[in-house]
């Protein structure tokens, strides 16, 4: 049985090697990422049965994306459609003081259109738990429309607020949000969107707070960076510290804490617990090139436990 | 002074390794290539002073196209719109049985909107020779516009029909071919779009002289694969046999066979040394991987010498 | 429902890039290959629900077997064995005259040990069809019982003589056949192999039917290389002539035509057709590096419609 | 018109990929490289309409050059030599304790040969600023004295010490700054180099006073490395601090830095806006494999006011 | 004539690129490594006439180890076996907190049958030193023997206790080393193994001086990591700090350290220098990727006299 | 004992990828070729003890020659030079039409000032042969010289024409072998100079004797590409046959011919039997990258045997 069915976009990720600029570089790393199937990637990885819910170009590029997905144990379920082209972004990997640059190319895709009755919503229905982030309702009004519909589930619902200025502008996102936020059950939100879509100030447990009462979420997880992440439930403030790690590549980083904390909270561990598993797998996540945590629970295990030789033999 | 102005879209080109497929290939290879692009990188390549006029969007990735164009010597004058994306393609390299493939991913690019008043009509006044060719107006309404626009030059006007079917019907096609000739001074026609696209049937030199009456042309010269060339004018008509070559790329080469072409009879050259050079430029080009004919007057005049070592040294 | 289940060994798969040796190349493609799991990925690939039953190190080089399987969309269902190796081939390419080398490295491998009782037998049960091949008795004592036993179903059994001269003599595997093959309803038998391991003289047809009566199975199909194939059953013999095709990677070439076959054939499809269609399979997984049979339905029909231009746009 | 022109020698550049010595390495990254095209190179991108002027076989290696220059958008105007090498130099990245390593392969190359008869100095004439560097009169005495007529227009003239002591000794080097100086009106001047090879004692803004009064500079920049820079005008001293950056590639750090001050100097900016900019192109330039500062202006601008997003999307 | 003889083990060595992991990577490079080869490879680099003692499957892949270790200076002296597989590791490069992960696959490999009768044990007794590692005893019961057997040569012993947690418990290495280390002279011991395996406790010094005099060596030098080294002599103690470097490849550093120790103390040095020598060979080969010190005699000097420049130009 | 000594250049040699050419690659592989090295690496390879002597720059260029060429088993005795720089030279690969093209970059190398009293004379005088070929006193007249002093030994003495017309003109190379030729007992022909350089006319049998008796040689092989060779001795004149093949990398044929003949005759061989290892030897070279016939005597055997399996396995 699918534990947790996500819903949202996946793009080809086209980079040029480290030290490259996109103007120059002759190779380019081809890779598939996607905020809501990174998440059902590294919950597949840590131990759920997670199926991911999409709409494609029926052509070898829109293949390459289930191709890529289903390797790590996630279930496609994906919507063809005859026409249309295949988001893309390309992802330049920065330098202190250069940062890293990501360049959309997700105009006009198939899922902009999904509807809710193409979907396999008998799925999330049957789910523990069903997760979308900002970044879906972003990308069109059509798909505004459908994840309202789709977060009217009887499942347990989770958002990533995902705040990405590239689609729109805070004051939408902000519009948005308040409409959709009051159907969410779990709210993962980033503590730098709370503070500057949201509008809200104070200290980290009150924003945690004010989000819980404001849109009736049973939990709340601020995720702080390099602060680490704070859950706020109907009984509880859990603090969790960051996992300080090497960055071979930060893009993902927040979707594998989504997905580490999913694999142990619905497997009815501890919002402890999770919090720790989300903090290891996320600095897991930073030493891997790619959006996909490509992670085991041994691995997350090992960080949790602190080994910390330096080569394993 | 430009000697030789072309029109049209450059894209970014994405392919695998050979051997490799678009749905799983971990690597791909990105250059820039479009025809008109291709014709001016020949002709530049072969002595002409060049110059290609296009929209791009102002990104990396239009930046890409400008980088890679200026590097062979032809001068990129282009509108840098500030929204909208850059046109790519994926190309897979096939092997016997297997078609090498080309998905096009090249909507709503700026050139769609590209008006006459934009660009550097001046360019076109002042140079010996405009070309564009059918892929142009496939792209928009108001492409085949501007490209009928930009025809009406007092210049020498040369136009390759380069029909795409993946861009628009034969009928489509036909009807716009039909508006456009009547004003191209200099044809240059594939004798497989002239039967499938226009329909004429007959021998080779027979729809060389069809085409040059019907649009009143100075000069048609119908390339046919594997079986070489023909050029019709108002004097003769003049045969070139194909150079067999070793393909280690075909994207390219009829565009290769277009500015060899061009180099000579720009410079004053005989309709059958124009030939010969575009012969030898597109046998060339067929084994030198990537869009662009990357070629020097020496290397196109040892093919012609045929010298024929194995290795100089 | 799973139309496919196949049993045998996968192993990481080696191999330098083109024209350079395994003594001095720096960089090896690491693929994963194996003849059953190549049937399972190539009949998944055409449209069959298909499943692999293996035995595997729980090490990374296991896992990274079921990621490759698992991305063509076959389900393996892995036993997975606490100790033991990661089965290797190492495969340098060659170039006539240099025939291209295999360097077997899968010693003292978990599926050596395999015993049906570890196996989803629930799955083979359940089949359409189960498919094994003559290179998983040759592995180990244990192996050969283990086939014997699961040949013992009631589901339509397939079987691929394989033989490889590597892993036991052919006196040793005539013997082994000679006790497997009456379980055996439908055989894919090399000509090569009935010849030099089987000993049988005479026309390609009068083979066939030997076979059929030697072993009485349902339908013969001999596997004939450059000349194509030949099946027969209890009412006719049908002929295929080989697709040609330009060899970028022999390895697997086997495994497509029997993949591409049962993908015909277990969907109700004639002899004819499924001959075809295997044959076509065949032909592109030859122009693609790897084992895998990277291809789609489509791919395989252009074949059969002989789509030849050279480039698809 | 050309607001810069700059006159020296590029090099191919071979360099091993990281953490490769040059002694076991089998694949180099061939690019192009010299401080005085780096300079022209970095104007280029920031703005400035350049050229570069230099001497070159007629070789694929010198055209090599001349394309890998070309794409940025710099103008080389080369004198091509019948006979002669093209200047190589090997870079071998290193890591601490490891120091990087050059290895240069630049003896008998034409430049060595170049007369200002060949050269196209009427372009000096018609410029805003010309600029050679340190490297080029060490490499011949015929150099020399080119460098020195050339220094000679009426044009401003800059200079970058560039001491190499591969190429001569600091007392070689010495004398000939001393007989070149008095002809530069701008001055880069590494600290380091005023130390040791003009033997120059005094805190920072001494030596800049000391150097402007000795040669009658109209303005010192003394670049300091890690420590910044630092310009003396009659009016000022003006201190810069440097930008951190992580190293991806030390190379051309300098000539960006001079690139970017050039930039903005020679567009009417101030020298303290003219000196951060130059500094946080050298920074940007740690961050990017190659000589050349691949860079725009809005890249530059980022840097100064700081947007230190670890991501833009 | 042979200065140094080392005996054990060399593997290939496959490793992903840098943040990639074993389980997706695509390409893995592969090397050759063995602790003891580690040592011959230092010690040829630095100086020494060096040979290496090992026993190889006669195929491709038992070659290129011997290929691999002859270009750089060191004698492979082989018995090849008809039979058997060419021992592999692979190696995966972790990242904070991620640690580097080797996976053995060296079970069943020839040397696990060397008899000391096969080997060249000529060149150990005329040698100046003879030196295995406790990786070769862990190997199998015959080469515990083999070693004990070798190890009673009249010439100077070496050993470096090297124990590894994959290949047999702390209590097994422990009889083991009980058993061999009497017969040693020169013993390398991690202070890490002298801790966890041995179970001694106490200063460094102390530790060093009570394995001196338990097992009767002439020098115990003991390696401490980022802690440096500390050598025990019947005169003195004399310590020796850890060169700082950044880490490319942290593989085999204990084996550069050994080998450039021996390249030192085996002509004449003190232990001082020789200590020296070690820690700043250790440093270098961190610098490196692969197992093997590809460093000169002038690389090592130029450490040890503190040459910092960023760039040698 | 060293069987045979060789004495040359050996170059670094710079390789784009296939389709790819000088002007743009990006990438290029190092390798290392000469004349002289690669018939000792070839004749090393198939058995017998070589050893190469050359004079080469004391630079981390320099020892990769000698890296490379240890590795495949000969020995490389070097006169390091103090300054100077490494030969070089660039290769890039054709496809009909466009031939493979060789540029030199060896312009004053060390070798050239090669005297006979620093090189290792008495190797050349305890060997069995002594091998130079014509590229070597092509390259100053000093090593003409000396060429003509090391051909003066009482060993026995080899000699390959090999005219490169880019090191001198037919003339100065016809002066130069008629000087050189009379003290050269197995000469290497090919027919191709032999024509075109020396001017003989007739059929290849009557080219052999004549330059046998011209030059009073005991042997002459006569060298016909695709054609074959031909020896004459005083006894008899035999021919062989071309072994045909799909050619990767043509460079370095003659000289695998040449090592593969010579490992037979020098070990007693049949001159039918040498000729036969000479061109299945050249054949096996045309399928490998690389200057190096990285072959084994198994390899050569079946080439001979013809086993034609497309795959061993």
């Amino acid at each position: 049985m699918v534990e947790l069915v996500t819903f949202g976009e996946a793009m080809l990720r086209l980079s040029p090697p480290a030290g490259e600029r996109l103007e120059t570089a002759g190779e380019l790393r081809c890779r598939v990422g996607g905020a809501e199937s990174n998440v059902a990637v590294a919950g597949a990885r840590l131990g759920l049965e997670t199926a991911w819910l999409s709409k494609l170009p029926d052509s070898p590029l829109g293949r390459r994306v289930q191709t890529a997905l289903r390797k790590h144990g996630t279930d496609p379920r994906i919507v063809w459609a005859e026409e249309g082209r295949q988001g893309t972004y390309y992802l330049e990997r920065g330098a202190r003081p250069r940062a890293s640059r990501v360049v959309y190319d997700r105009e006009n895709t198939p899922i902009q259109t999904a509807r809710p009755e193409e979907l396999d919503t008998d799925a999330i229905e049957r789910a523990e738990c069903f997760l979308t982030t900002g970044i879906t309702p972003a990308l069109s009004e059509r798909l505004f429309e459908t994840t309202e519909s789709l977060l009217g589930t009887e499942t347990l619902t989770a958002f990533d607020l995902n705040y990405r200025e590239k689609l729109w502008t805070a004051a939408e996102a902000k519009r948005a949000y308040e409409e959709l936020l009051p159907a969410v059950d779990l709210l993962f939100a980033p503590e730098r969107d709370v503070r500057s879509v949201l509008g809200y100030e104070g200290e980290p447990e009150a924003l945690a707070m004010r989000l819980r009462e404001r849109f009736d979420c049973e939990t709340v997880v601020l995720t702080r960076g390099p602060d680490g992440a704070l859950a706020r439930t109907r009984e509880e403030t859990v603090e969790q510290s960051a996992v300080s790690a090497e960055t071979v590549d930060p893009v993902g980083t927040g979707d594998a804490f989504v997905g580490g904390y999913l694999s142990r909270a619905l497997s009815g561990a501890s919002v402890a617990r999770s919090l720790a598993y989300g903090a290891a797998t996320a600095a897991l996540k930073r030493t891997i090139a790619g959006d996909a945590a490509v992670v085991t629970q041994s691995d997350v295990e090992a960080v949790l436990e602190e080994k910390t030789a330096e080569i394993q033999r």
